[in-house]
């Protein structure tokens, strides 16, 4: 049996565990997801999940890469190259420049809030970013820096099961997450 | 007039701005600092915004670290000093060996989630924290990594003046954190 760094009272995998043993933080935890990433925006919901699992990839965080991975996949009708492309090398990713230019944004926060700078919003505003949008990206951002760390920092269960996160992945898409809640 | 790198429709600094603008996101980020900083726990309020000022701290988010460690003198009745060890050398502070286990976690989790060892987890358990406490520890640093690039990603701005930290330690101590949201 799998054991985590704290003792779990159930064998689900990833943030799953944890937010079904946690119940008081898991609310705040899961309606900031569903806002930032099923809520209004002018990205779509795999656009967003591209940014969940471009900055899941950089953090080295299993379970969120290959959870967030999996939905956006499903969202954007993709045979999972595109986010296999995004999460390698965005740059050359069939992506729009804008885009590009908000998972660059994506990127340097995963880094730290500070690496990012007036040339990167600027260039982000010439490719047609709104203000909103760039928020939105570096929210994104910065939440799965503290979901991945959640998850890695409590040692929890990563499958090795491809088909596990196929699984996960659809539900996401098509359920969001307040089902966790 | 300082701009960040986004328009925001209010001169109020750091989170505080983002708070107030974008209210959607405002209710759960709000909730998540409420319930992790002022929910029941075994952890005192000043124990726990001495972990959220060590990982700003660490995170080098001007802001945050001068207000949650303002926050943290003000709930341990600290001249400052005590706050001021802490995030320069927490192991050389006068702290409980406990409280050293856990911040030590928070600032691995700082580094990343999986910079957290089996031996770090051990450490601290032989020094009496519960599987409670490091959960808190763990959540509230990966939050901490969350709102510091929340605010320095967007380029906010962080007052100079050490009075203003004052003012907003004394507000956040005494009424917490939902009237943001």
């Amino acid at each position: 049996m799998y054991m985590a760094h704290i003792e779990l009272q159930n064998q689900l995998p990833g943030i799953v565990g944890l937010l079904t043993q946690f119940k008081e933080t898991a609310k705040p935890l899961s309606e900031l997801a569903q806002v930032l990433l099923r809520g209004d925006s002018t990205l779509s919901e795999g656009e967003r999940e591209l940014i969940a699992s471009l900055v899941s990839s950089r953090n080295e965080c299993k379970f969120c890469m290959n959870s967030h991975g999996a939905t956006a996949s499903h969202l954007l009708g993709d045979d999972k190259e595109l986010v296999k492309q995004v999460q390698e090398d965005f740059r050359s990713a069939p992506i729009s420049d804008k885009m590009k230019a908000l998972l660059h944004i994506a990127a340097q926060v995963q880094k730290g809030g500070t690496h990012v700078t007036d040339q990167d919003i600027s260039a982000a505003k010439e490719k047609g970013a709104t203000d909103k949008e760039i928020h939105d990206t570096v929210l994104i951002a910065a939440a799965f820096c503290m979901y991945n760390r959640y998850v890695d920092g409590l040692g929890t269960f990563a499958p090795d099961d491809e088909e596990a996160y196929e699984e996960h992945g659809k539900v996401l898409a098509t359920e969001g997450y307040l089902r966790y809640s």
